[in-house]
C-alpha cells in the first residue's frame, strides 16, 4: 500500500464549510434560505437511502430541503406537472429529480424530466443547456460527481495543467463533463469505453485516471502508472463470494465483512491498485461524499444567480 | 505522395444531391422553401467572400436566403434585435451572424449574439443548447465544419467504430463538437492542445487525426502514424516567403503561386504528410466546401423539425 489515499469526506467538509458564509449572506439579503426541492417517485430503496442523504446534508448546512413525493404509479404528466410548479415556485432555487424512475413511465422518462427542469434551477447539471455552457468553457451548473472530483483534486494540489487525463466512461452524468472539465483545466483529456481498443494499455498513459465505467474491480494495476492519480467513481454493490475473493486479500477486513454481511460494497478500481498509484480515492469514503456537498454547493450557486447576487 | 485524397467539392455535391428531394418536399409541403437569414455587420473583405459563397450554394440549392447587413458601426443592440426579428419571422428557418463581428462591439459580443438566437434556428449550432445535445449524444443543429468532415469520413468509408481519434484543438467550433461527433461513433479521443506535451507522438498514436489549430503546416511527418486518415480544418494564408519555401518543393505549383501572388493559402497539415498518411483532405479543396453545405443541409433539418416534418 503506498497511494496516498485521496479523503472524501475531508473535501466534503471543506464545500461545506466554504459554504456557510454564502448560505449566511443569502438568507439575510433575501430572508430565506436557498431552497432545494427533491422529487422522489415510487419507493426504490437505493433512491429512499440516496434522498435521505441529500437531505440531511442540505438542512444541516442551512439550507430549506422540501421533499416531493410521487407514487410509484405516478404518469410521467404527473411528474412534469409538478416539475412545471416547482419551475415556477420563487422558494426553490434548485430542483432535483431523483433517478431511477419507474419503468413504466417509458425508455425516455428521465430525459423528457430533466429537459423539462428550468436551466437556472438544474443543481444536477443534466439539462442540455447546462451541459453545452460546461463544453464551452463557461460552467454554470455541473453535473454533481465530476465537479466533486476536481474540487477533490485541487484539495490535494495535484497538478492539471499539461497532465494526461485519462477518463473511462462516457455517460452524460460523469465520463462527458469530467472529460470537458479537465481538459478546461489544460490536461490532454482521453475518453475510453467499452470499445476501446488496448484498454490497459491507454490508461496506463494516465497521469490522471478516472474510473467511471460501473463494473467492480475492472480496472487493475496493469492500467495504473506508477504513480498515477487514480479517481475510483464506482459504486457497485458485490454479492458473488468469488468475486469478493478476487478483490481482497484472504484475512481482510473487507473480505470479513462480506462473509459477515454477504455483500461488500466496491469501486471500478481493485484494490490492489493502492501499492501501484501515487494518489487514489477509496471507495467507499472517496468520490461519494462529493456528490453530496457539491449539490448542496449548486443549489447555493443557483440561488444566487437567481437573486442577481 | 502516398495518401488517397479525400475530395471535399465531391462529398459537397453528394450532400447537396441528398437535400434535393428533401427541400423539394418541404417547399411543395409548405408553400415555400427553408429560408436562411444571413446577417453581415461591416465589410471586411474575408466575410464577404464567405457570405457570398453561402448565399450562392444556398440559392443554387433552391433555399431561400436573405441577406441582412448592418453598418460597422452598428451597437451590439442594433444586432440584437434584428436577431430578435428573425428569432420571430416564421420565413426564415435558419438564422447565421458571421463572425468576426467589429471589435467595437465588445469582447464577448459574438458569444451575446449567438446565445440569442433561437436554438431551433441556430444553424451555426453555436448555441449552448444545441452544443449540450451533442454532447449528450443526441445531436440536432451541429456546428457545419465537424459536421461535413464526418460526412466525408462516412463517404471514404473510413472505419470510425474501435478507431483510435486525435482532434488538435479545443475550439468550440470546431475541436470539441469533432471530439464529441468522433466519440458518439465510437472512437476513443484524445483532445490535444497548446498545453500537450510531446504532441508529436500523441497524434501519431492516432488512426484518425483531425488538424484544427490554425497554424500553417504545424503537423509535419512526426505527427502522423504511417497509413492514418488526416483531416486538415485550417484555412491559413501565408505570406512569408521563407514558410512557404518551407511548406512547398522547388519548383512545384504551390510554390510558383506563391511567387505570382504574394500569398499561398496552406492548411495546418505540411504537405509533406501525403506521403506518410493513408488519407489526406487537401487545402484548399478538402474541408471548406463541407461546411457550406453543411450549413445549407442544417437549414433544411431546421426547416423540417420547425414544421413537425
Amino acid at each position: 500500500m503506498t497511494a496516498r489515499l485521496l479523503d472524501g469526506p475531508t473535501v466534503a467538509a471543506a464545500i461545506r464549510q466554504a459554504a456557510q458564509p454564502e448560505i449566511a449572506a443569502f438568507t439575510a439579503a433575501r430572508g430565506r434560505p436557498p431552497g432545494l426541492a427533491i422529487v422522489l417517485v415510487g419507493d426504490d430503496p437505493a433512491s429512499e437511502i440516496y434522498v435521505g442523504s441529500k437531505m440531511k446534508s442540505g438542512a444541516e448546512a442551512g439550507l430549506r430541503v422540501d421533499l416531493e413525493r410521487l407514487p410509484a404509479t405516478a404518469s410521467i404528466e404527473a411528474l412534469l406537472a409538478l416539475v412545471a410548479r416547482l419551475n415556477a415556485s420563487d422558494a426553490h432555487d434548485g430542483i432535483l429529480v431523483q433517478a431511477p424512475l419507474p419503468q413504466a413511465m417509458g425508455r425516455h422518462a428521465a430525459q423528457r424530466v430533466f429537459d423539462a427542469i428550468d436551466p437556472a434551477k438544474d443543481v444536477d447539471g443534466f439539462h442540455p443547456h447546462n451541459a453545452g455552457l460546461l463544453v464551452q468553457g463557461r460552467p454554470h451548473l455541473v453535473p454533481c460527481t465530476p465537479a466533486g472530483v476536481m474540487v477533490m483534486l485541487d484539495h490535494y494540489g495535484i497538478p492539471l495543467a499539461g497532465s494526461r487525463a485519462v477518463v473511462i466512461g462516457r455517460s452524460d452524468i460523469v465520463g462527458k463533463p469530467m472529460a470537458m472539465l479537465l481538459l478546461r483545466r489544460d490536461a490532454t483529456v482521453t475518453i475510453c469505453h467499452s470499445k476501446t481498443p488496448d484498454l490497459a494499455a491507454t490508461a496506463a498513459s494516465a497521469d490522471i485516471l478516472v474510473a467511471a465505467l460501473g463494473r467492480p474491480g475492472f480496472v487493475t494495476r496493469e492500467f495504473v502508472k506508477p504513480g498515477a492519480t487514480v479517481v475510483d467513481v464506482g459504486i457497485n454493490r458485490v454479492t458473488d463470494r468469488a468475486l469478493a475473493q478476487s478483490l481482497f486479500e484472504p484475512g481482510s477486513p473487507r473480505l470479513a465483512g462480506f462473509e459477515k454481511r454477504g455483500s461488500v460494497v466496491v469501486g471500478d478500481v481493485h484494490p490492489a491498485v493502492a501499492a501501484v498509484a501515487g494518489a487514489l480515492t477509496p471507495v467507499p469514503g472517496g468520490v461519494g461524499p462529493l456528490t453530496v456537498a457539491m449539490l448542496m454547493q449548486n443549489t447555493v450557486t443557483a440561488a444566487k444567480t437567481r437573486a442577481g447576487i
